[in-house]
């Protein structure tokens, strides 16, 4: 557990710096980030996000998953927020597989075959376009005010992509 | 969406001084980190986390979700990671209410009850160890290495949570 060692001592300095302790719960500026979980994306850099600012919502592809929309429901209803920004990105892993030949893989390995999906996505721009179908068809998300991006591991550059 | 703007307006300067354009799609440090959604709780500046580190994974409470252990899965099973760290946090909104009440009051609003888990606790350290203990009892999580703290927003510290 080396890794987590590291990440223990960097937080010493953290802390030497802080000088956020006062914040409130609900987000300053009313918003939900849901974004991709993977490594070279920071949304907090790339956006400009500040302590307090924004929910930051991240799983495998930056999907509307069931519990996606959990926590925006949670965020919304709760919490106050009322925008939802979605982040895919390029050159995501989600690209670079099946769901089908993944399972094969893991029922081959463990004897169990996973009944839930993986969630793959061939696209990201398409993809963006299907996470925010999804949240706008949730009947329990009230605020559908939603922009969607793809950010560029390659140069830090968030693309808009245009929602119907 | 005056705050999207904002964001997009940020996105600039992080470009203007972007230098991470050729990070390698899997984690660095071979860890993902399970977090709490809250906005006050920024995970790479709290852990010293840089692009290309760690996989991020963030929802309400930071639980370990049927969504979250999809992601875990595929961060250990396509990416490599081997180490995961649990951040739950002080002050959680998680704390605040019980599923059953907050379900009666979206039926009463939308007519329908969610089905699904809100997923609310009422400690913090107790829920860091019952979402160690979710994945440990996961069959399809490869590596097991768990490490849990709580945040405390008031000052940036992590506690450690000792896990059994």
């Amino acid at each position: 557990m080396s890794a987590t060692e590291d990440l223990i001592a960097n937080n010493a300095g953290y802390v030497a710096t802080f000088s956020k302790g006062s914040l409130p719960l609900p987000p300053a500026k009313k918003m939900a980030v849901l974004a991709c979980m993977d490594a070279r994306l920071d949304p907090a850099k790339a956006l400009g996000l500040q302590e307090g600012d924004a929910h930051v919502i991240r799983n495998a592809g930056g999907v509307a998953s069931d519990d996606a929309l959990r926590s925006i429901i949670i965020s919304q209803r709760l919490l106050g927020t009322e925008e939802i920004v979605l982040v895919h990105h390029t050159d995501c892993g989600m690209e670079t597989f099946h769901d089908d030949q993944v399972k094969d893989k893991i029922l081959a390995e463990t004897g169990l075959r996973p009944s839930f999906a993986l969630e793959a996505f061939p696209d990201a721009v398409a993809d963006v376009k299907q996470t925010a179908a999804r949240i706008k068809a949730n009947p329990f998300v009230v605020h559908k005010n939603i922009r969607g991006f793809v950010y560029e591991v390659e140069t830090g550059k968030l693309r808009e992509v245009p929602l119907d």
